[in-house]
């Protein structure tokens, strides 16, 4: 049977030698082992962003690729470190720390275990007394026994309830009198869009079509940032350089842009719970 | 025969998912697939970098490596999806925006493909109505399918006239009088060098030597930035630090530095066009 | 007899196309050869840096594994390119400018040897007249060459004395009066933490334990920069969020992080030489 690929994502960077390290780990228990780099620049700290990425990429690798993300900053501390298995057929090697929120709602956890550091934790090397990199003496260590078939994935550890697993609340679009009501819930870091969790599905039942100009309002809070007539189109291209959009994005979810600009950067925004945005006909 | 190796080169950086994506349907395409880094971090839209980093390092891999290209500003509007196949037995898949201007100039393109969206697009996983990442949905895609010899080359699509392919002017270098006047034609965005369209050979047949003092002078359109004697050697060690050289770079062309140090910053230098440097004798 | 993997460290970034040229001279010397990234990110010019890189992560590795280190100030000058065996059973392909400092003195250098350009540096493609790039012209190519079996060990080059090798000064720390003085040697520069050149065994043999509250004072040279009680713990997380700790390190060393924060750009701190810091006892 061939050996699953492992995909990493962390908010380690490259900038020193922990991913290196890390990576070592694996290669030290099975050389065959193929490491793929989803991402080493997640946000510090940031278990919600750690989360939205897996959620992002996960269905376009094979099945029973396993996932091994480690943006951690309750390394040490009592949070549980798990395996997930999901219902359609990947595994995911995390702190359980809200890293599992979008997979869990989105695509639905199977069932979840403890990773057993009494087994599946690197031993040698001077690491025992280690408690500050999981990435290296834990998750990537056992993510590699699991993926070169040392370990089955029962003998990760103990199953434990999904319903004890750590979730960062999501937030949910309405629709009420023809007016589209939700949150900028993810960024583009790169690009400067913002990501809003609305289905694009509910703009076209809203009566929304490609080439309309739709009147978007943003609240901080409570606080009125943007009120704008943008149109809504395709892609990028479909207005002048420089101007906003709303467009479909490659999630299927409304988003935001400033065409070969930065939408956040321009106007000053954010996303988060507190980023509210507003769809309305412009009549 | 080996399959292909696939070299990817993006403006989508590591901070958010979508190389992730990328990666995962080349994956899912052919698990063999032996996937290289060539850069995420090209600049944003600069089609022109794009075009000069193929150039930069293509020669230096295996005959028949695949190179997958996406800066692409204009994705999902009427710029042509295409897999060019050069002279010296590359291929190259891109959006035809000027990312070929430099490999059709400096080595040649034997034929151009526009890819069957019909065929060579990625389908299911709800990609069907997205529009604004060709990356992951056709080039991506389409490359695999190529490396992996699920398609020919000629079965990418329609064959269409290499004098079409969309190609940023190209400056050339001149002598007159014994003065060689060029441009900046492109960055070292990390050490702050940077490189002009001058050949070496061109300073050498001018009766320019290593060790020589030349003299040099840089205008922005028609404003003169920079006027100094500086040393022509063969590398940032033969002066000291924090002084500027003009060195001959690793693709044997005339180049400037600043011993460890920016020579773009120090100077307030930028690359383009609009850039040009004189080097003349210094008498 | 499986072939050696390679894993590379420069200061190079991804910005442009020098890794991409690099990689492709490896995979042209052997396409089966397996390219790592250690990092790209390194500081530019600090040979302090990629040496403690190196001894960061190399035990990790399984042996025999080739690392390739490219921090390169003097590349075109007399400095000397080697490739080194470690006691340990890895091999390291450098420039020898300081890049071996704390490999030869933690695990020791068991032979050295210079590369041999006749032989083992790339011919063709142009690249003859080049003097600035040896990662891709040098240490590349004679690492390709050594991790595929196309030469010996003993073909890189003549063999020279291990007390020839370029080092660092590296200081050892000080217990007096129980009061233990060292310096901070690196940083980790995403997190902001700094790292002591104090073994941890130090502070428990000095009668610290985890949990205590110890007196810590930071110099620049002689000026006093930091005076505070700070809590020894395993982990960033056994403080709350913004405050100061000092921690195990992943190399059983002691360091210094604010939880969830930067310690550096908070107390605007450095490391080097110059960088001292002294633990006590409050009482």
């Amino acid at each position: 049977m061939e050996k699953s690929m492992l995909v990493f994502q962390t908010d380690f960077t490259y900038k020193e030698g922990a991913v290196c390290a890390m990576y070592g780990v694996v290669k030290s228990v099975d050389r065959d082992l193929e490491i793929i780099d989803g991402s080493h620049e997640l946000p510090q700290y940031d278990t919600w962003s750690a989360s939205y990425r897996l959620y992002q990429s996960m269905k376009f690798w094979p099945k029973g690729t396993i996932f091994v993300s480690v943006v951690d900053p309750g390394v040490g501390t009592k949070r549980r470190a798990c395996v997930a298995k999901t219902k359609d057929g990947y595994f995911i090697v995390t702190p359980d720390n809200g890293a599992l929120t979008h997979v869990k709602k989105e695509v639905g956890i199977e069932t979840v275990r403890e990773i057993d550091e009494d087994i599946n934790r690197l031993k040698g090397k001077d690491t025992e007394g280690v408690a500050i990199f999981h990435g290296r003496d834990l998750f990537g260590y056992c993510a590699a026994r699991l993926a070169s078939g040392i370990i089955t994935y029962e003998e990760v550890g103990p199953e434990y309830s999904i319903d004890e697993i750590v979730c960062h609340k999501i937030i949910e679009p309405t629709i009420e009198n023809k007016v589209i009501k939700g949150i900028f819930e993810i960024n583009d870091p790169n690009f400067g869009n913002l990501w809003t969790n609305i289905k694009t599905s509910m703009f076209f039942e809203n009566g929304f079509n490609y080439g309309d100009d739709i009147l978007v309002k943003i609240y901080n809070d409570d606080l009125l940032i943007y009120n704008k007539i943008v149109k809504f189109d395709k892609s990028f291209g479909m207005v002048n350089k420089g101007e906003d959009i709303i467009y479909n994005n490659e999630l299927m979810k409304i988003a935001m842009a400033t065409s070969m600009g930065s939408f956040v950067n321009k106007n000053s925004l954010g996303f988060g719970h507190n980023w509210k945005v507003e769809f309305s006909h412009n009549e």
